[in-house]
């Protein structure tokens, strides 16, 4: 068994990530990450639905990231992806119009590190020579289903975070160079009974602590840098909490993409970023070029997942949190 | 590279299906498998929605697994599921009680063949020893969900299909006596532009055929019986038709877990059953049972699924359908 500790997968052989691919919306590209993303366009892209603009963004993440790279169809083993959207409508209209054999995946926000994860296992099983992984979100569609309708203008309490519109792609291989993945640790979903879809990063951030301490645990590894995916200020206050209340503080080397992606205090974004286009983006982008550059050498990469049903929200049930974690080194 | 042909991934090492767990409903319950589940339970299962029910009956389905294999929480590496509602609120909210590592996936009602085709290889790839797989449906949850509120009292189309009630689990080993998984196709999403919402088998039928001829040209295997998951009478007669206008008539040794669940004359089911639980509890019970006494030998089993997404239908969007096949040997 692969297995290093209780709940983590050690990757012996290469999975390289390979080349990735960020396209963002109009907000994102203003941000403090403006330089690092591959494509900034404005939120719509030219279609009649904020969905259909979703579904373009992820299209266009996979099919430029093949292109750029010269790869054929013939050359991907599987396609691995999923987004917010209700049925992963983004993630199947994408996968359909590119035609490869596809696991759809659901983990919210998670998604990032959940696809490259199976990914990861799937190229050092020996099952897989290539994989892409992907996936998206829309602040706009993303409103729409989980909150009230963007025509109503409805006030934001200061907790709610901005679902990022933006997707990333990453092109992982047993070949190559680059940043290697070097463990993967799937995580538990806990519940500490948040019900608020208004602040999805205390939902987030016990699965987040659990997924983080375990692969810690597991691994013994000593991380430059640990990264959530989308806690922003409230949810990523609360895990410097549990980790400082256990003697084991992280705050001189953790971040959260959710706050690195936006200027919280000019972009009015009120808590930072989320939504699965957010880890996605970071890593794809500001992540993954440190890693190449060897300015980050161990990074602890986790993407957060609040699994938040507007239906049974509605039934008085809570939002779980769930979160998975990657071990790269650049 | 673990891959026969061109899409097809082998198992060489023991992945047994060491035991299964079923419950269906009491329409499930009144048919002609009604002697082959292991629990017949009303629809509503003393909860105050569907939504709640339909999460019991994969919770239990699960646990009682566990339970009556004597299994502990650390004796499982991971819990594959996913089911049709949104968030897979069943599935993860399941996943929460029974706290597990968890993979969520979603394929609509392709997610059994799904589960079990991850889980197989990342058993075989030696990240785990032991994998539970699981899915629901519920046909209260799914009617509500997709197609119009049960209150109405509207009228089915002869080619609509009767969601079934009920939930699957599958605990996958490396070790102990059982079929054996020896092949895995994921398919690729195909759309023929079908968008009516009571149509699923049509909408599917296209992917099932794909999968399925890509699955036998890779494997060259004379299957004794081939199963789709839920395409009704509609999807099946489909089937037939593509592979004998292609001179590879599987007719004689081909059925769909839709057309074996229900009594489609007395039952009133339309043109038969459907959802992520059809070829769940199908296989669970009936088809197990077939491999454990070597009545069948060489089953290809295969989930097929329809990505309808009600909130894309009404921008127009089409319906397109994914299918994943399992190779078993008795």
């Amino acid at each position: 068994m692969k297995k290093i500790g209780k709940q983590t997968y050690n990757i012996k052989d290469d999975v390289v990530i390979r080349d990735t691919f960020t396209v963002v919306g109009t907000k994102e590209g203003e941000g403090p990450l403006k330089n690092n993303f591959d494509l900034i366009v404005d939120d719509l892209w030219g279609e009649d639905s904020w969905e259909k603009s979703e579904r373009k963004f992820q299209k266009t993440a996979i099919e430029t990231l093949l292109n750029k790279n010269r790869l054929q169809k013939d050359d991907i083993d599987l396609l691995i992806s999923g987004d917010l959207l209700n049925q992963i409508v983004s993630s199947s209209f994408a996968a359909r119009d590119i035609g490869l054999p596809y696991i759809g995946i659901y983990g919210a926000c998670s998604t990032m590190a959940l696809s490259m994860g199976v990914g990861s296992l799937l190229i050092d099983g020996g099952f897989a020579s290539n994989v892409i992984c992907a996936t998206s979100s829309h602040f706009c569609s993303a409103e729409k289903q989980y909150r009230l309708p963007l025509e109503m203008g409805g006030q934001r309490p200061m907790s709610s975070q901005w679902t990022v519109t933006g997707s990333g792609a990453v092109w992982l291989s047993n070949t190559g160079k680059g940043p290697k993945i070097k463990n993967v640790t799937f995580g538990k979903i806990l519940d500490l009974g948040v019900t608020d879809a208004n602040n999805m990063g205390a939902a987030m951030a016990p699965a987040a602590h659990d997924t983080l301490k375990q692969n810690m645990l597991d691994t013994k590894i000593d991380y430059d840098l640990i990264v959530t995916g989308d806690l922003g200020i409230v949810g990523k206050s609360i895990v410097n909490r549990m980790f400082h209340d256990e003697n084991m503080s992280i705050e001189k080397k953790y971040d959260d993409c959710g706050t690195i992606i936006f200027d919280i205090e000019k972009q009015d974004v009120h808590a930072g970023g989320s939504g699965c286009g957010c880890s996605a983006v970071v890593f794809g982008s500001f992540l993954y070029k440190k890693l190449l550059n060897k300015e980050i050498k161990k990074l602890l990469f986790t993407s957060t997942g609040a699994l938040h049903s507007p239906t049974v929200s509605l039934q008085g049930d809570s939002i779980p949190g769930i979160a998975h974690c990657i071990g790269i080194e650049g």
